[in-house]
């Protein structure tokens, strides 16, 4: 077993949450950083001062521990990310070679994908026009409306969120194609129940025009940025819908607007813009038929989200003072 | 085999379904006074004038004919509404005591439940905000949201709508209790698989508190009239949702008002009013958590159940001609 003197923990957790961690690694003595107490009101990390010279004694941080206070300190023996990005921790500088780095996927599947799939049919149902009308006290008929029982839904990126979406897109009568790097073996029965069938990203191509929905969980990398531009749009299928919960920088913007604006696509959902915030002036907020949310869908905007990183961190915890193998290892 | 010399048809319908109708009846002589071709953008009856004369002639209607065009005819045997309400078919002078009707129940479910599961999502989800805040360009965020995974469902009104409205909820991981006049028997399995279990009207009080939802598909009753007033929505959990797609009636819409203030329940889907249309100055239009859309949850917003309502009436009409007993009979 390691030996581990202080957990710096940066999650707000309750009562019996932090009893759970301290017995998970009876050894350490804890610093509770976030408030300890009912966070059921809190839908992210709340700005915490912390001061260098408390994160320099910690020898595991649970949370996010602003990169730059971290400083590579030797000491520091793990970090459990609550997040499920990792980027900003893999910069130069910033984790000590040593140092293990885990991350929060799967904690914010069941969260993201109900946010996209509730935003995918208000577009379908014509929602926003109707709170537009409902604004002006206007009863008007906004005319025919889609359904997704029976639709074909093309997801990009059939990760945790992915897998997520597609059982609710699959048990309300939807039939989705999954899009990932790897494909899972044909063993997977999670895998087997959600989607028709997944493909590799070299063979999404002839999947686009088929589809009556794209919906993209993919994270930024080189292979994705700028992906969905004006001859992704243009080969979709003419009244289809678009759906992104991923990163913002996968879509040309100016491309979504043209294809909003001549009618080629039916309507669009982003929880995630380039850049965020969205500016005021930016011309993306009045486009016809698009939905925008500011990045809410996942953090902890859904309460059990957290309940499920404070899992995560328990469990990863105990396994750490047992000596075992982490989940969700990202760098180690 | 009853003689019918003329079957008015006031539904729309394409080349192959009319062909299908005449095929089920080979005997009559059709008119057709709907367009006959594709009507995949019509969400309601167009306009017709169709006169006393010619509704005079017609041995069957199927459709929804004006009543008072009507003038209770002894020559018209049948009358194949395509709506599900017939309440104005039944009042004295529209139909001889002789004439038969059956109305279009069960067309609507799909439609009517998808509608209600999709207002609920939003509701949950804060999405009537964040369209304000989009339309203001504003990145703001609304906070915590809630999930229907988890969530008690309550369904007054469990029939055709209300199934399917249960069917959604259950397979995105909530649990419902069906409300209605009579139970189905327990070997019915649509029930079982959609409802945990259904109860009647006069055990529904005890329900009440402890739905995190609250959905309504129920018909306008002496019963059902002002069933949601003040005591009821005291009787709900504090932060449930309400959600109304049966008849306006059900709801004392300032008692609604007033929770929606208070902050008793967390919010209010409504595609039926008291009246309809809403008046413009009705307070209602501006209560806070509140989302109208103006009863368009069912008709043919989603083509779909235009298809259904045919296939209901083609399928009657071959029974008619072979004189066995119709579907979905009203009086008769």
């Amino acid at each position: 077993m390691p030996s581990v003197a202080n957990v710096l923990v940066k999650i707000p957790v309750t009562e019996e949450q932090a009893a759970a961690m301290m017995a998970a690694m009876p050894s350490a003595t804890f610093d509770f950083a976030a408030p300890v107490g009912d966070a059921s009101h809190l839908p992210r990390t709340p700005k915490l001062d912390i001061s260098r010279e408390r994160v320099s004694q910690a020898d595991v941080i649970l949370g996010n521990v602003a990169p730059a206070l971290i400083e590579a300190s030797p000491r520091l023996q793990w970090v459990q990310l609550g997040s499920a990005g990792y980027e900003a921790y893999l910069a130069p500088g910033v984790l000590d070679p040593s140092t293990i780095l885990t991350n929060g996927s799967g904690a914010y599947g069941p969260a993201v994908a109900e946010h996209s799939f509730a935003l995918l049919l208000s577009l379908m149902k014509r929602f926003p026009a109707y709170r537009d009308d409902q604004r002006a006290h206007v009863w008007t008929d906004e005319g025919m409306v889609s359904s997704l029982h029976g639709a074909q839904v093309l997801v990009l990126g059939a990760g945790d969120i992915g897998l997520c979406f597609a059982r609710l897109c699959t048990a309300v009568g939807a039939t989705c194609v999954g899009v990932r790097r790897h494909v899972p073996s044909s063993s997977s029965p999670e895998y087997a129940l959600a989607f028709e069938r997944v493909v590799t990203m070299d063979n999404f191509a002839q999947e686009l025009p088929k589809a009556d929905v794209v919906a993209s969980f993919l994270p930024s990398s080189t292979e994705t940025r700028g992906l969905v531009d004006a001859g992704f749009l243009g080969s979709m299928k003419t009244g289809a819908y678009l759906v992104n919960a991923g990163r913002g920088d996968l879509i040309d913007q100016a491309a979504l607007r043209a294809a909003l604006e001549e009618g080629r696509i039916a309507g669009a959902a982003l929880d995630v813009t380039m850049p965020e915030p969205l500016p005021q002036e930016d011309p993306l907020w009045d486009a016809p038929n698009l939905i925008i949310t500011p990045h809410v869908a996942g953090f902890w905007h859904l309460h059990s989200t957290l309940g499920r990183v404070v899992a995560l961190a328990t469990e990863n915890l105990g396994r750490f003072a047992r000596g075992e193998g982490l989940r969700n290892l990202v760098r180690g």
